[in-house]
């Protein structure tokens, strides 16, 4: 390491206890792979057996996907300003078709590396960066294509069946038939489905060979739900520390990817620790930055300086650029009597720079060039909706779908590069609106994964817009969405605090498992059954432990009833000790179960002397097994 | 007054400031209907000028549906040891068919009222009851049966109108066509249309006669989607004080009714300072109470002390009951096999009660004595779904079906009396299942109005279900409920206090609202309308105020951008000021209106100079108009 100024280093390399602390009530466990390195990390939550009351159960421990990277595992020493361990770097290495760099292929990042006035921000342990060979394609759609199953691919499979094999004959695996508008999810992941279905252009393995510390994830609907939190700072606001430590939270409460959006100083160096430190794939907005580099004047940027943005990306590990090359000169006077014009900060820049020079968007005409640089490193694309409404009025309307149309065409282009693609989505959306959104962008963008901000399903609740989103998110979710990009309560007013990030998070798991649940993903529902069977069993610590938030959970229990011996009794704050209405079930059963009145007939045809015992019993929960 | 010990008094008669201040930037205003002690009241925003760069308009000021009641009125003098004006007494007095009664029907509330020792807490001016003539029924949905329009049916017309015609012509009417499912929207709502529903069946107005105090609004799916909040103290926490401010508060953010579902101490008392409080409809669930009668002995109810009970009730002047007469014995052991059993506290107490003496109901057996109670005081059938899934695991099953299907037979019988009747609904719903019970309760209970719980769509979150229900709810609203009860993010774990009243409630006015806008009622949409166009303008004080949490949203923004010239500056926190995407829109804006290229053609076709032109003059936002 450099002698460098210490001052934001130091800051920067202590996460606080908040973000770092093991989940309360579960651990890290590991699966193992087919190769010793192949290790899939998840979360186990510990189950309480049930009281005799109950039925006198154990209850087996719960396995919950798991996007916390090595932070939750007490056993892993953080060190940011070394970084997390490099997980794929053996894999990459093998397939033998890319290379280390004897430098940085960017001057920018060249003239950043040198910098003196850089070294107080500067990550200290800078990785060399890789590149495909010449001629060579990196990308997971390429070795998809090519018949061949990647570790990554592997990794997925394991990841996504999260141990459900080892509820087999569990009454936990009991669940409703889903609709899944023409979705095909399978029993089981395997491999070999992950990789016919990245060759299909169905789903994306966002995983840049410069970022092999991250932990492989797969974004397409025949998968799990996913959703990404947006961190970044701003000119306004934020330090690299804030936006290091934002990730590290995000990824606590379940961010399966996180885009950083910063705009402000230091964009190279922030999204450097990112980086470094990132177990989940790190999107980017390319333009944000181009635009920085001309003093914030559109008109000025230039495609070889967007070309060089995007190498300098590239070479740090980013795992999917946003690029709106959708927003095609023509399509510009169409958002001209929209109530919100243009609101996607990407595609107002586009905007400018085609109004200002009269001429077809660069990125448009680039973009065989774009994928050039995307399949030297296996950068994936998020395909911008540069001109997604931006409020309830300009909801799928002519300008948006133009765009829409134009990502398809794009979507064509990038396959015949073997290049990964998903497209983003609006945005604002009532709900009658909103399944149009999917059938067209299944149809225009031939099933590319779709990637939708919300959307909000109403413009009337600036300081809530979680919530207005996590309604249109759970829905288009359900409908096919991909993964979702949350918005937190923030939203419109300002810049999102940790207390936002884990509010906009938590929301959007909460849309993501709805969706998982509507659609019948297999498994999809034991976590709601183990949890509704804790709750049953007035198993409170487990009931907390199978939530989204445990910690929230247990806080808002012990608001009402603070005492230790509350978390064990057997009713709750709702209806007090003396009449609670699980414990008058449990009569229920036990009755039924006593008498063998599993039948509606047979209660019906009734024998008093039955009433009468019962009542005699005193009927009372806590009574002997 | 009687001179009573004040302590309990005083406290309940000070409501704090935070639930009686002005709405910022609101005033109250009232439209004068056909008779001069009509006048309906709302509230009106006032907004400011567009700015000149935008184009300088006047920017009329917006009315909103106003659930407030005179407590957000400046003007008005809080007196809760005297209550709210008896707004409805004259209507009464008028239609003759009631009549004030020498005393109390019920020998328990003469009991209270005599009590020496409840002094402390009873409400000190106790009004006269009322009740039907021999043979009379004066129930709304009786005289609209006649052809007769209320005062209160003309009330609810120029209510559910909200001055909308004040906006004819304006832009802000514009929005997208609905999705109703069949449910027929007038385009404005007449004192005929009014009856005309109510008649039907198809809406109800809950008015109790001896709650004249209540503004008349009206619960039915071709008005506005309505809200319900819960309040009331349990034997482990809360006081009278706590719950009536609670009261001023949930209808302060919105909520149309409020359920006093107390268990503790002075239930009978605590409804009373409410009812004489409360310029909402209140609703009770009065198992509750006779459960506390006999000590919390569900087997020692008896319809007696349940008819007493309901006596009481109507006199204090409940204005809807929920009746669990659903829970038929046959169905009971229906539930034995659930994850979660019976989890409605009235569903289970009759379960139990059924069980422990062998029989049918009590509830179902004397249903048609019980319309003779309702239909002497208007008081309207919440048809209890006293066999609600508690759980995802248990949607949508038989148990539930059973019961729905009974309450679509009590339904007749109640209309029979011309008694008003909505059907409660659930609970827990995985999405896929929403529109299934909607379908069923529409067909089942013959368009009577359907009022849910939710539903959750997941289980996983305890701490967030205001989230992981406001997706159900604004679902199920879309597809034709009329009340969405609100749950908060307290439910499963605790009992709410002031702050999660308020995140309920916004959480499903947000609900509401996206129900109305995706099922395209009438100018739904203006509002949204109005707050996006501010936001682009960068009227910042109109956007916070025409939300649905002013303060919310001005504190949220304070926090990135404290400087009150923030608010009046055209950028926020999220770009900066250098860079904002509104700004570069208005670009847009402006050039193509400068140069009439308002056709995507006419830019393409292009013309370079035009280009440079623009070019040159800078393209800034700021430049004088």
């Amino acid at each position: 390491m450099n002698a460098v100024p210490r001052t934001l280093l130091e800051q920067a390399a202590e996460l606080s206890a908040a973000v770092t602390r093991p989940i309360e009530g579960s651990r890290k466990i590991h699966v193992q792979g087919s190769r010793a390195d192949l290790r899939v990390p998840m979360r186990e939550i510990a189950l309480t057996d049930t009281p005799s009351v109950y039925g006198a159960e154990r209850n087996a421990p719960f396995t919950v996907y798991d996007t916390s990277g090595p932070y939750t595992d007490p056993d892993y020493r953080v060190d940011l300003a070394a970084g997390l361990p490099r997980l794929r770097a053996t894999w990459l290495e093998e397939r033998g078709d890319s290379e280390p760099l004897a430098e940085f292929s960017s001057p920018f990042t060249r003239r950043h590396a040198a910098a003196r006035e850089l070294e107080a921000v500067r990550f200290p342990n800078l990785p060399t960066p890789r590149r495909a060979r010449a001629g060579a394609n990196v990308t997971q759609m390429h070795y998809a294509r090519r018949g061949i199953v990647t570790p990554e691919m592997e990794f997925i499979a394991i990841r996504e069946n999260r141990k459900l094999e080892a509820l087999r004959d569990s009454p936990l695996l009991r669940q409703h038939r889903g609709q899944a508008f023409g979705a095909s999810i399978p029993e089981a992941v395997t491999p070999e489905f992950v990789r016919d279905e990245v060759a299909r252009g169905r789903a994306i393995i966002p995983c840049n060979i410069n970022h092999p510390e991250s932990e492989p994830m797969i974004i397409g609907r025949h998968f799990l739900t996913k959703i990404n939190a947006n961190i970044g700072n701003s000119a306004v606001t934020s330090s690299i520390a804030e936006e290091v430590e934002k990730m590290v939270w995000a990824i606590r409460w379940g961010a399966d990817t996180v885009m950083d959006l910063s705009t402000g100083r230091h964009i190279h160096e922030t999204r450097e620790w990112i980086l470094r430190n990132a177990p989940v794939p790190i999107g980017t907005v390319p333009i944000y930055q181009a635009l920085e580099k001309v003093g914030g004047v559109a008109e000025d940027l230039t495609w070889e300086l967007f070309r060089d943005t995007l190498i300098e990306q590239a070479e740090q590990g980013v795992d999917y650029f946003t690029i709106h090359a959708g927003v095609r000169l023509p399509f510009i006077p169409l958002t001209a009597r929209r109530v919100t014009g243009i609101v996607s900060r990407g595609g107002s820049i586009m905007a400018k720079w085609c109004l200002a020079h009269h001429r077809e968007s660069f990125l448009y005409e680039r973009f065989e060039e774009i994928c050039e640089i995307m399949k030297a490193y296996d950068v994936a694309f998020s395909l911008g909706d540069g001109l997604r409404p931006g409020s309830i009025a300009d909801a799928n309307d002519e300008a948006q779908f133009a765009e829409l149309d134009t990502l398809g065409e794009l979507t064509r282009i990038a396959w015949k590069h073997d290049v990964q693609v998903m497209i983003e989505g609006p945005g604002h959306v009532p709900m009658q609106l909103i399944k149009e959104n999917m059938d067209r962008q299944l149809e225009k963008c031939h099933e590319a994964p779709f990637y939708t901000l919300g959307p909000l399903t109403t413009d009337i609740a600036p300081g809530y817009d979680h919530i207005t989103s996590a309604i249109g998110a759970a829905m288009i979710g359900w409908f096919g969405t991909a993964m979702l990009c949350y918005v937190t309560p923030k939203e419109h007013l300002g810049l999102p605090d940790k207390q936002d990030v884990r509010d906009g998070i938590i929301a959007y798991r909460i849309a993501a498992h709805a969706a998982d649940l509507a659609k019948g993903h297999p498994g999809a529902q034991a976590r709601d059954n183990a949890l509704s069977k804790a709750r049953f069993e007035f198993r409170w610590q487990d009931q907390f432990n199978l939530g989204l938030d445990p910690e929230k959970a247990r806080e808002f229990h012990d608001e009402t009833l603070p005492k230790d011996a509350h978390k064990s009794a057997h009713f709750c704050s709702m209806c007090g000790p003396k009449f609670c209405s699980m414990k008058i079930t449990q009569d229920v059963r036990d009755y039924a179960r006593a008498h063998g009145v599993g039948e509606a007939e047979a209660l019906a045809e009734g024998m008093e002397e039955k009433a009468r015992e019962f009542r005699e019993a005193g009927g009372d929960v806590y009574r002997p097994a």
